[in-house]
Order: C-alpha cells, then sequence, then structure tokens
C-alpha cells in the first residue's frame, strides 16, 4: 500500500503505476497490460494534444494490423531486424492459413504497398499521413508497463513522401520540431541523438532518436524520426511521374512515438507521494474538499463546494469534490497518489471570509486566495507547470557529464549520460561500448549544448562530433 | 469512373466506397481494407459522438487484443459460437508459443478475469466501462468492406456489472436508448428485435439486436445489446459482496456497434451521386465554389470567398474552397461524390448584390440568400438534415409489411422485413426461415409500430408476439 521512495525507481515505479490506477499489471500475458479508467484518461489527454499538432500538416488514415508474409519479407534489412520479435497468425479458426500473417511489429510493410498505388505523379506528394494503432514485440527481455511491451497499445506513426531527398530531409527537421514540442509541453526534457549506423531502424537510411534520462540514470528512448531515403521506395515500387515525365523513386521518412512518453510523463515528475501531472494533461485538473465540522454550515460549505465546481468546470477544468467520510488526511493522501495538480479547501473560515485554501501539487504549500480571483487560477497553474519543466530540465542537465577522457565516463556509466568527442569509427563506437558498458547513443543533435573537445576519446584523432553513451531501458 | 445507378445497390456501393475515399479496397488480404484519409475523417466525426454519448455514465478503457487459449476456452457456449472464425498466433519469432494466443473476436474473455480482481463489494458496482478496439473473425463468407469483414477495426464495446437482474435489465435499456439516440442523429431508421434463441450472442441469456433495411430489402444488424444474466460471472468467478456479507455473482450486460453504422450512414443516405452526409458528420461540410470570369473581378471573388470561409469557420464549419482549373460541372460532380452538404457559390453577381447562392447536397435546388444572413445556414442545414432522416424513415417503413399468412409474407421475402404473428415456438420459427428462405429476425420490441394479429402464422395458435424476418447480410 506504502508507496516505495522514489530513489527505489523501479520499484517505485511499478507500485505507482498499478496504485494510482494507470494499468491493471494482472492480466495473463506477459509483457501486456490493462489501461484502467483513470490510466486512460491521462492517455487520451496525451494523445489528444499529439494528434492536435499532427492534424495541423498530416492526415490521419487507419491501415490494418495483419501483414501477409510476403509483402513483410520483401525489404531484406527490415526483416532482418524484425525476424525475432514477429507474432505470427497461422491459423483461422481450426484451418491453417495458406498465407501466414505477421501482426505489425510497425506499419511500413502494411503501408507501402498501398502508398505504391496512391502515388502516380508529383502532384500527389509531399503525402503525410499518420495513425495511432496497437503494434505487436514478442519481447524475449524483462517486460514492464508502459516501457516494454508485447503489445504496444498506443503507437502513434507517421509516414511520409516526397519528391526529393532535400524535401526528406526538411521532413526529418520539421517530425522532430513536431516532437520538440510535443515533450517541451509535457515538460520531459530530451536529448536528440543521430544513432549509429548499428542501431538505426532496420531499412533507414539515419535515425534521429529523443532520449530522456530516467531517476534511475537509464536512458529511455523516447520517439524516432527516421529518413529511409529510397529504400522502401525501392523495396516497393513507389514511383512518380516528374513535371518532365521521367519515373523516380519516392524518398520516404517515417517518425513514431508510443506510450513511452506516458511513462516518461510519469516517471520525471512524480515523487514520493506518486504522480505530479502538468494541469493540462491531468485526468482530474483539482479537488474540492470540504472542511466539515459537526453542525457547523455543513449546507453552505457544501453549497460553496458545488459553486466553485461549476465556476472551474465553465473555464473547461475536470473537477472531483471529495466528500467522502474518510479523515482530511488520508483524503490528501488519494488525491497527491493521482498526481491531481490542484487542490482547493473549503471550510467554515472560507464560507465567512469568501476565500478559498488552495495548494498546488508538486510543492504543496498552503496559500489563500479571495474567492473573486478564481479565474486567476488558470494562469497560476501554468506557471506551476512552468517551474514543473525547469525542475526537470534541471535534474536531467545535473546528469549529463561532458567527459575528457573514457577514465571519466567509465566513473558516470550508469549516472545518466555521458558526452565525449568521438571520431565517428565503429571500431571506437565498439570500444566505448564494451568499456563503459553502456550504449552509444549516437552523435548529439539537440536538446542540449556541448562543443566537441577535439579529439577522440579512444583513438585521440581527429573528433568532429559530440558523442553520448549510457545505460538505456 | 461512373457511379453505378443505387438500385444496382451492391455494386454502387463497393463503387462509392472507393471513388469517394473511404476506403481503399486493394490491401492484399480477403477482408481487409484501409480507411483512407476522408473516410477516416467521417469516422472519427461518428465515433466522437457516439464516444460523447458514451462518456456521460462510461469510463473509457483499453484492454488487450491477445487472448490466451486458456481463458478464451472457459466459457463453453461461447467458444462454440466463435471456434470457427477465430484467429490464433501461434509463433513469436522463430519460437512457437507455449500457450496459444488468440486475436479477440469481441472482449469478454479478455476483460472478464479483470474484472473478478476489479469486483469486490456492492460498493464497486455497478460497474460501466467501453472501448473503441480492432476485433478479428476468420470470415469465409463473402467479404464487404465495412459490412463482413476480417478485421473489424472500430468496434465499439460497452460491458457492465449490475448486483441483480433487474439492474442488468435496466442497463439493457439504458443501452438500447442510447443507442437509438446514436442512431436517430445519425438519421439511421431501425426495427429492434429480440433475437431468437438460437441466434442469440454465445453465452447470453438473451440478445436484443438493431437491424436497418438496406436499399435492396436485405437488413444489416448495426447494434446489439446482450443481457448475459450471471452466466460469465460464473464462469469467470465475478462475486461481490453483499451488504449483508453474503457473496454473489454479479449480472452483466455488453452492447457494441461497429464500422457497420458508418456502412448504414452510407448506404441509406446516398443517392446516384454519390453520398450524402448529415451536416454534422460530414467531414466537409460546406464548398464554396469561386465563380469566375477571365478579367471580371477575379481578385474581389476569392477575397469574398476567404471571407466566407472564415465566417463559417467561426461557427465550427469545416469548409474548402474549390478554386482549382475544372469546370463547374466537373467540381459539382467531385463534392456531389463526397457529400459535402453543402455548397456555395460566389460569383461577380453575388459580389455586387452581396448575396450567395447555395444548395444542399439532398435536393441541389439553387437559391439565393443575403450574405448578411449567413448565420441562419446552420439552423437551415440542420433542418435539412431532418428531411433526410424523414426520407429514411419512410423508406424503412415502406419496406415493412404485416403479413396475415405465410404466402404474403414469403411474397414479400427479399423486399425489406416481413412482420406476422408467432407463437414463440422454435419449430414455427424454423419453419417461417425453412419456407421464406429468410432469417427470423425475432420479436419485435421497437422502432415501429404493430400489433399482433393474434395467431401464429404458421400453427395458428394463439400468438403473443410480433416476429419479423428478413434476408439479411
Amino acid at each position: 500500500m506504502e508507496l516505495p521512495e522514489k530513489t527505489r525507481f523501479s520499484e517505485w515505479f511499478n507500485e505507482l503505476i498499478f496504485t494510482a490506477e494507470i494499468m491493471d499489471v494482472r492480466y495473463p500475458v506477459k509483457g501486456i497490460y490493462v489501461w484502467m479508467p483513470f490510466g486512460f484518461k491521462l492517455r487520451r489527454k496525451v494523445y489528444d494534444y499529439l494528434r492536435s499538432l499532427l492534424d495541423r500538416d498530416h492526415e490521419e488514415v487507419l491501415f490494418p494490423l495483419l501483414i501477409p508474409e510476403h509483402e513483410f519479407m520483401k525489404e531484406a534489412e527490415h526483416i532482418r531486424g524484425f525476424e525475432d520479435e514477429v507474432y505470427w497468425v497461422t491459423h483461422g479458426g481450426l484451418e491453417e492459413l495458406d498465407v501466414k500473417l505477421a501482426l505489425r511489429p510497425t506499419s511500413e510493410t502494411a503501408i507501402y504497398p498501398i502508398f505504391n498505388l496512391w502515388i502516380r505523379t508529383h502532384a500527389d506528394l509531399p503525402l503525410k499521413v499518420y495513425q495511432i494503432v496497437n503494434v505487436f514485440r514478442y519481447e524475449t527481455k524483462h517486460t514492464r508497463p508502459l516501457i516494454r511491451l508485447r503489445e504496444v497499445t498506443s503507437f502513434k506513426e507517421a509516414h511520409t513522401v516526397h519528391a526529393t531527398m532535400e524535401e526528406a530531409e526538411n521532413q526529418v527537421e520539421k517530425a522532430v520540431n513536431l516532437y520538440r514540442e510535443f515533450f517541451d509541453t509535457l515538460g520531459i526534457p530530451y536529448l536528440i541523438f543521430q544513432r549509429p549506423e548499428w542501431d538505426k531502424f532496420p531499412g533507414a537510411v539515419y535515425t534521429l532518436a529523443f532520449d530522456t534520462i530516467m531517476p534511475d540514470g537509464k536512458t529511455l528512448q523516447i520517439g524516432t524520426v527516421h529518413n529511409l531515403g529510397t529504400n522502401f521506395a525501392e523495396t516497393f515500387d513507389i514511383k512518380f511521374e516528374t513535371p518532365d515525365g521521367d519515373h523516380e523513386y519516392a524518398c520516404q521518412t517515417c517518425y513514431g512515438i508510443s506510450e513511452r512518453c506516458i511513462a516518461a510523463l510519469i516517471a520525471i515528475h512524480g515523487d514520493n507521494s506518486g504522480l505530479v501531472l502538468p494541469f493540462r494533461f491531468a485526468p482530474i485538473q483539482a479537488v474540492i474538499i470540504p472542511v466539515l465540522f459537526k453542525g457547523e454550515g455543513r449546507e453552505r460549505i457544501m453549497e460553496r463546494a458545488e459553486e466553485i465546481k461549476s465556476e472551474l468546470e465553465r473555464r473547461g477544468w475536470d473537477v472531483v469534490i471529495d466528500d467522502s467520510e474518510l479523515r482530511p488526511g488520508a483524503k490528501y493522501y488519494r488525491w497527491e497518489l493521482k498526481g491531481v495538480p490542484v487542490r482547493i479547501e473549503i471550510g467554515p473560515s472560507e464560507v465567512e471570509n469568501n476565500t478559498l485554501t488552495v495548494s498546488f501539487r508538486n510543492d504543496k504549500k498552503k496559500f489563500e486566495i479571495e474567492a473573486d480571483k478564481i479565474h486567476e487560477l488558470t494562469g497560476m497553474a501554468m506557471e506551476n507547470d512552468d517551474r514543473l519543466r525547469e525542475k526537470s530540465r534541471r535534474f536531467m542537465e545535473e546528469r549529463i557529464r561532458m567527459c575528457g577522457s573514457i577514465e571519466e565516463a567509465k566513473e558516470h556509466a550508469g549516472k545518466g549520460v555521458a558526452l565525449f568527442g568521438w571520431c565517428g569509427k565503429t571500431s571506437c563506437g565498439e570500444e566505448i561500448e564494451n568499456r563503459l558498458e553502456s550504449t552509444l547513443l549516437g552523435i548529439l543533435k539537440g536538446g542540449y549544448n556541448a562543443e566537441s573537445p577535439g579529439e577522440c576519446v579512444v583513438c585521440h584523432e581527429n573528433a568532429p562530433y559530440v558523442a553520448g553513451s549510457a545505460r538505456t531501458y
């Protein structure tokens, strides 16, 4: 029942997910979980926001889950990247299927045979679509709710098609900016890396990834943007007629975000008392607690509570009144656990003085405002979110260390992200991974300012890049 | 390219779905289709509305797709009902799974093992949840987009748990009323039948179903509401502690709607020119067509078109301006095909006289309004929808015949719904099905007023019920 301290991150996270009613972890298949009503409300608010960002210049579509084996097997690199973790449907009813069907681990091979039909001429380009779907990975490693799943329930994947490589590169930049806006609003700080060759998306020309640092110092990949060049276009014969009448392969990008964004939201803002949620995304944004004493104006207090609730709801807030029989302390505990950003207490003195006693979830300091100034609360809640963001940002930056030597980087391994100069050679990259027992995240591309110290941390030759490494989820 | 006449319903429907860009039917697996951007916008508007109805007193959740064989096999009747049409996942990567996993054909066996954990006491009841998910049926019959699918992409299923059978029955009534409101707003007329014993949901005590009559006279089941009694509760051991400290099995209901609601929306309102959509659900609610003549105030006309667009958008409309190079006739054709409810033409005389030339999609009659009265257009569009509803209602009622004899019913078979007296005996029901080469839809429970003629159409004994039959999808 008691939540472990956040310093015991793994236990804290697993316990919080369940007790705050985000996911039920007791579903009888490994790595597969149930979204509970409260968790689903959080998911809805986060994904409605993500959708609104994409709707600016993408169209939503819905492609099938089942991919026939022959399509799935067309792109050689792609299948090598996924063959160990694809679920296969082999039977329909009591019959064996003629063609095995893969549960999509991602949808390139479901979508691109249709892009082949949709794209005829340059006038059909650019094409930008997205979908929010469930995808499947037969994970053999340790699974964990929201982080490592066999059914990823909430995969937002966008797919774009362009006439030139330059336009595809521009789209990669736009996608990165869109993801920046998304994570900035959630208050999830990130580093952006170009993944090394051996860790890019199977079939991509290059992969950019957003990593955040979790409370235990390990990084979590929370978003990826891939430039596919013409690799898939050649496999699925996606060609367009140019204004000059030539036929050329199209250039493609794809980019994805999963429910790991919710995992990061919970992990990064939460504290020893439970969830801490930015105002905009909290399923319940305010709880009103009537402070009732026997015989002392119970009716007037409840009436006042209802008035305040209506007033806030008119402003678009999601509000509950907790008039249960619990002691005030138990009520505080319950709503703190659920990360309700604003708590409002109304007792006899508040009614008499026409005031409200308010506290925000993250600092828990009580203060009084005049009830007439209730319209100022939204702004205050927003400012409070800014402080939340600032705190998360600082937390991440404290866990990034620019390292002048491999020894220094080794000393920092497991504590966050080590940055260092890298020449770009695979052999030096492998040596870094081996000596640090870490993953080379790739070349730093954004989210943090750092200049290359000039020489590679391994070979001491010229290092044009700052690279990073960390233990990863 | 040319749409077949609606009298050739099957061809008309298949061609319209594709040319109006609702679904792409070229996905390389039988019975599995792609939601195109325009179709998905329609789906979003319809399902956002359905969601808003459920959100009044249900909570949204998300349960897994994959159901382990041992859970799926627990309820004997249920599995008999589905065993021929379940897809099975047997392999993960290159390994064979220890436990086969079913792709949910519906989610009772995924959800109820968790209800077993969620429900402890009477205070946990009633529980009302819903989810919108993809479900799978290995259909061996002829498949058809939106109607008979192997991947049902848009299954809204609600599941409720109650303390008593009476409360479960009340919930069935509430669900029926919710579905009435949904279909009434869509302008889809319906009959409500209690399905005969041999056609109820596998595992249910009884099933109520909404049937609509399609343009070819066949009925389409568009919604079902099931009272499960304690059948599943006994299988999954869903018990609660009563106020007296006893432990009792809970009573359950479930009810579902799939993308067949979109099929009905398209089939019922559409005409020889294409889609006809109620204003509220149309992805594009108005198209503005600038009528441009060479050199004649092109700029002013375009400016006016933009003003009108902004004005309508401020009122929440989805609007496009078609300033393409197409001839006016080709433009009309294009937007009629897509069911845009309101067309506004603006040429030199409209600019000069400060008027708009307006026509509605369903009657295509042009009329003029003063531009200052643009705020009246929303109301006019709503009234127009009422006429659409009324027309659909009449269409259905013309295809219902109360039949005094089996001969009369046989004469009506294939032309709509035949109603007649039924004693309720299975043997008479079977004889009706055989002689009419139709399906016995069950006992009429709503959507149409009819009194029993008093005697069974087969055995001529006392008939307490009006029953219906039809050829069905």
